[in-house]
């Protein structure tokens, strides 16, 4: 089988920035669900291009597919819609975070419990899984993945309670971490959001059955209504009734927090036309960009972001400096998906496969490069590189967002904290010299809180979630501190 | 990936005998453990052309593959093989008996438990398989395959024993049923026999390191030496010392019985070149065919075998018989792993695929038609037709094995009790009717006993497991007691 | 084979625009020939995601590969690559217009000819290619593909002249239309333009090795020096000398025309960052937008571009009309290659499987939607209804290029005439009323020709072919001319 | 598309036999033709085991399906017979000679006439096909294909004659060798013989519907009536008339000659159910095991066969010398499609692979193995090694076919002349010493004659064609004797 698994080297400029792990959409009582969900997947495909799974219930069984690739390339076609009957289905996107790449860690996993089946889709990542797996298994349990959402399923199978609910929610209340999660059962669909609300998650509407899913954009596509979001801390437990009507409960096992939604999911992860958290993404962007020629100004002829994360801050930049905005770099969108394990030579040309300056517009003039981020600057340097070749006069890099210097544990993808550009130069002028370029300004933390939520950073309750700049995790680290160095697991390397 | 996963439609003459569902191998200690495991898998293809897997263990880490369709197909490809490093490796050749078709449930399945990873083949059925895996399941354990060998790892996690070997004898002894199976942990190569034997299982040695494996043609074809059968009831827990060298040892966690070795494993399963349990398979399927001819002697031409299977008792029956011994049909080869969900219209060309009657030998003749067994009778017709279609006078069938009244539950494959021939007609005169034949004779009960062991049945403690022919079960049947109508899992199906 | 083929069904706003046939490059003396082309062609991807194929030669054979799909897909696996040795090379993607979609038709075309082989690949389309085909299949050629491409080559292995160089030009001059095309031989690689330059082709040079391709991006991606275009009519053979060095020799076998490059690759085809004959692409189009916005001013709040063709016009009509530029349609790059065969139901989301409105910009606003050009409306009017779906105002739609009212033939894939929009209505009113817009209107003919050659049309001397806007078609159209109904090939239908 | 042609890798016990390239079959008038198509090759499957092809005409089209691998694996499947609708269709199954191995070689070729279309299959090989091709490459022509059958359509291209029967037999005329050639045009079926009836070639009927097929056997699997070979020399030709009747004419272009079938469809090449020429294969290769018999007489314990090709004459062996006939070697039936490019060390297991020894026949006794021929004996010496590992106390080999010393042009792949055993040794003495057998014989050339024709050669006037045996040639070798070493095509190496 395995040929055929396509094994996508994302890379280049990509390599340069931080990935998020998932997108999750879930459906209850409309008959197409399958399709639905397949939509809404589709519109989530930012989240996660490696992998994609449904799983439907037709009244009498559960149905599965999960392959490897994007949405479109599988969950389109007739034969595999016909195979998800049912008027219910959950769905996961996936970009591989903590399981190594193999079609068995694809969600949403499955499981029979005595009462009946249960699949789970999940964003996002627990702090303490790991610590929990290693009890579970001490207890006799038997891990066939390597992914944190079997943990969960195996609290749910595990926990004392009778009803599925207060199964699930017991197993919820022994995670930490940031998530968005969906389950199907035999009647319900439960949507369960982390207690300070760090990964997104949205209730719609269509035709009166109700949905949950990652970011708005899903619910647009379908032609579905926004209701309102997952309260951080909340879960929704959606049921159909004997009568066909669906019951909606909210239940709130957490203590109540503040919520702290993730910066990165306005700085890079979500989709510029989702509302999340109530503020249009776009806007965020702009604002940013904005913010960051008041607080970086630069004499220049010409604005060009770094396609396509930087356009809109260099669109802000450009309105608010009053230098003009141009398309100064061409995107290649055929790459996304290919050069599958190029050869070491087609590697070299690295950044070019992806990007490819326009010289008429960059040719003697002074030039504001602007990005949404540098996590490695190793993207950063070859870009400003292929300025220069295409004759610039000088080259002026503006981020609209702060340094990075810290891992993330939340289910963003981050390299090793001495891969991060800012953990290797002492400051922004060593930074610049590293990239080549003649001056290098990231946006503050303070700038990036004002664009996002009108307000600066309070120190003592952050509105947002934002370690990865600040240091400040907002929760434990449960797994990390019980690190044990030479402890590993003979785990089983699938290549399935 | 499931577009690729061909979906071999075994059918035709086929149709009409019964599919064990197993082979099994394993290696300790010998740097070429997964191509000997590869070899020796394709020597057992005849027990099961559906899947392969193979497990292996180069000391760090646990690595498998598994593959729809031939052994050689997959597992001699330098590329895969590379993906099997280690000194030690277990594998699985099967025909599908109690779970649906799905890679999920290819062997050998893996569980990471506390003490580190274990891996098991098996080859057989469990009686209390559903039993046991209804009561795991309400104290909490997750079931995802719909394999009885997930149960066997379900009872080795929850065991209260600290070593994995004590771990896997107890969970051996609370199950059931007929089997061989094979588990591989970091150090260990582990054999299990079934009480009374009904599955076969020999040890062989090669270069001094020690093997297991359904069939000794699977150590001829390495250059391994048979050293003796597994015991029934036995279970040989091989080991690799600090010092490099392998300590063997030998537990019997059972009731000392008799052995009682499954007679379909003689009339049918086993490869003719095998020895099981101490006899030739060729020489006692030919004793069966002059057995038959002194039981069920007959005037004609000509002895015609049913080719494979039906050879070696043809020339039994010739030999015996003075009769001239002819290949009055011709088999196609190429069928057995083609036509791939055929159209209706293919379909009915049924028998014809498989075989065809060799005219010369035929025309004008009065023929004994010769052939292992009769499962349903639905393929002696076809093939009695096209042998008076090519011109025979007289057409007579002999079967060299009784009459078949009653399903197996120890992993061979059965039709429904009523579509057995033997139970829809009153006498085999009525049989020899139905499928249009001159006439018919089954080899008697006592006949084929003293084909394989010498000796007429003993009805007090038969010396083999003959319940298909007897109705005497030589185990309790508790799935099969507690069975309880409308009781339904929400089994997920999966398509992966 | 076939199951494996992905028939990538490109479809939505796609449908709404004109597509172009095949990008073509090729390289003389470089040791890494065939990786060079796999990245020329990856930046040519653009004009043509059907297929891809590269043939090369290594002093002793010529090999090939052809592949359906993306050229990332294929041709830089390292195995690929090692296929195809040797120091020169022609590749060519394709988008298919003539002939139907079939590996067997995907270029280059090889033919062996009595001197030695000759690959050839070719961008445009013969206005008398299936006369020629008619007249050498009269005089007992055989034709096995339905490619125009193959009829060339009938040509040359038909000639009469004696050497290869001397055979193509014999070719060339029988045939007519629009072309680029690119001819490898044993030591030659020849580039050829049709005689008035409708399609561009370039000339580039790497290391001193000279290099052809349909546009710059192809030699900006590798790093190599733009030299000069090729002329219209001429022939260039670049020949590997005894001495290893390389002679570069042109030809104008065609009468001297002036040059008129179709204005199509300003309009929509050709990369923003490409310079065609002498003209950088993004700036054309975005005087277009300009000039759009001089032409037909309108009171608005904010230019959105239909993406990414109407970006650089909708920001020429911003900068022009003061009026702010915004991203209010966000485009999915996820759904170029996927959704094969989709269900009906899906198919029915059209647009917003590529486009979703980014309602932040959108709502209460008067929003002026700027795109490159419109050829049948089906799409424009779907976006219009997302736009006020939206909550937009009004809506007011600008196309940078004129009314679309005649077929090509000269390689673009154009729709009956009946279904272009222009010739459905009387006017800019009619056609607003259907696609929902309060206002709609297109660039003049003048004003195109202003954007990209800085002069009005000169009527008795167009500088560029522009038919589809005039009717005015630069030569002759002699297989149109010829048409007789109901004469009809039996043409095989290959799956292959 | 490359990466799913599966490359058969044809080794062991089967290098050391001959091949032979095709099968063809052909149907006019049937509505099912493409289906009957199908299970005639799939009889058939025994001449070719690489690829398949069908073409179809269903009244306005050509369809045309092709695959590398057994019919069974794709022309069984309904989606594929869909693809070739129509009442007319012809087939080819083919083992690969002149032509590497690509997809665009496997027939029916292709090509469009002036006056419509016309597939062909065939299997043999023209003497003088290199020679024409080189004529006609010449003059103009271009051959995409390697394979001489593209050749016949040049020539059927270029008659000057009107229709297309009398351009058929043009071409045909220009032919030399040996070839069965089958023909589909729009409205006839046409089927040729070379003059001296080298290849087999036979006509059938099913419902009234004229049938053309290499053997029997494919007539027998779908219920066809045999009406009798196709002459030596003659084309027939079946057309539909306008009222729905069928006509057949015969033609007898060539100079009257006797017939001479090529011994080795007796030997090796058809199926024992076949009758060819008259003559039941089964029979002759049991009358050639008697003759050998009684030309080499042994004093032994057991005869055996090595299987398949050597059952028939062992059993004539046994018959004939009254020493028991056993199954001492079992043939695992899975590897013929199998280990796809093995590892070396796989490789190295050699024909164990195929074959195993069935120690109980073999143990302590004197061993009589038959086989059918020997070209390299390679094999030989490996499965000598295995019967004496086995145990044989002696092993004696009897070939029941002369010794090899020519190599063949008519259709059949030969190795290097160096590498065949018989010119290697001086003797039998010298011969059994390198394979490692006490003694080993041939059949006499008498012996074979007798055992086919029923007398013995008539050295003037051979009945049979026996070169490899004799190198008496039976037709002029035209491009053997033009070979020039050094002139070499310039061919293009198609992975496809």
């Amino acid at each position: 089988m395995k040929q055929f698994s396509p094994s996508y080297v994302v890379y280049g400029s990509h390599d340069d920035k931080y990935h998020e792990e998932c997108g999750v959409f879930g459906i209850l009582g409309h008959p197409d669900a399958a399709t639905l969900t397949a939509l809404g997947l589709h519109a989530l495909q930012h989240r996660g291009q490696e992998a994609a799974g449904i799983v439907s219930f037709d009244g009498r069984q559960f149905y599965t597919e999960k392959h490897m690739g994007l949405v479109g390339d599988h969950y389109t076609n007739p034969v595999t819609l016909a195979k998800l009957p049912g008027p219910q289905a959950i769905g996961h996107t996936r970009y591989s975070t903590t399981g190594e790449v193999a079609l068995r860690n694809v969600q949403p996993l499955f499981a029979e419990l005595e009462e009946g089946g249960i699949a789970i889709a999940h964003n996002g990542n627990f702090t303490n899984g790991l610590t929990l797996r290693r009890q579970i298994i001490a207890t006799g349990a038997i891990c066939q993945s390597t992914s944190d959402t079997e943990v969960v399923l195996h609290l749910i199978a595990r926990s004392r309670h009778a009803s599925t609910t207060d199964r699930f929610i017991d197993a919820i209340r022994q995670m930490e971490g940031g998530y968005a999660m969906i389950a199907l059962t035999r009647t319900k669909l439960i949507a369960a959001r982390d207690p300070i609300g760090i990964r997104p998650l949205v209730m719609g509407d269509l035709d009166g059955k109700p949905i949950f899913c990652s970011e708005t954009c899903a619910l647009d596509i379908i032609g579905a209504k926004f209701v309102r979001d997952v309260k951080n801390g909340e879960v929704i437990i959606c049921e159909t009734q004997a009568d066909g009507s669906i019951s909606i409960e909210s239940r709130m096992p957490a203590r109540p927090q503040p919520e702290r939604v993730c910066l990165f999911e306005y700085v890079y992860f979500a989709r510029p036309d989702s509302v999340v958290a109530g503020r249009n993404v776009y806007t965020t962007r702009k604002n940013a960009g904005m913010n960051l020629a008041l607080e970086a100004p630069v004499e220049a002829d010409v604005v060009v972001p770094v396609p396509d994360g930087g356009t809109p801050a260099a669109l802000g930049f450009a309105q608010q400096s009053g230098i003009p905005f141009e398309y100064g770099i061409i995107r290649n969108h055929y790459v996304g998906r290919t050069f599958i394990e190029p050869t070491q030579q087609i590697r070299a040309f690295g950044v070019k496969l992806k990007h490819s300056a326009n010289r008429a517009m960059i040719e003697g003039k002074r030039v504001v490069l602007v990005d949404d981020s540098i996590v490695r600057g190793t993207t950063s340097l070859k870009i400003v590189q292929m300025i220069r070749d295409a004759g610039a006069k000088e080259v002026h890099v503006r981020v609209a967002s702060p340094m990075i210097f810290h891992p993330d544990f939340y289910g963003i993808d981050t390299p090793d904290r001495d891969k991060l550009l800012a953990n290797q130069y002492a400051d922004e002028a060593a930074m610049a010299k590293f990239i080549g370029a003649d001056s290098l300004s990231f946006l503050s933390i303070d700038g990036l809180y004002k664009a996002v939520g009108g307000k600066p950073r309070d120190p003592a309750n952050p509105q947002f979630t934002d370690h990865y700049f600040t240091g400040d995790y907002p929760t434990r680290l449960v797994d990390k501190e019980s690190e044990k160095p030479g402890r590993k697991e003979s785990m089983l390397a699938a290549n399935g």
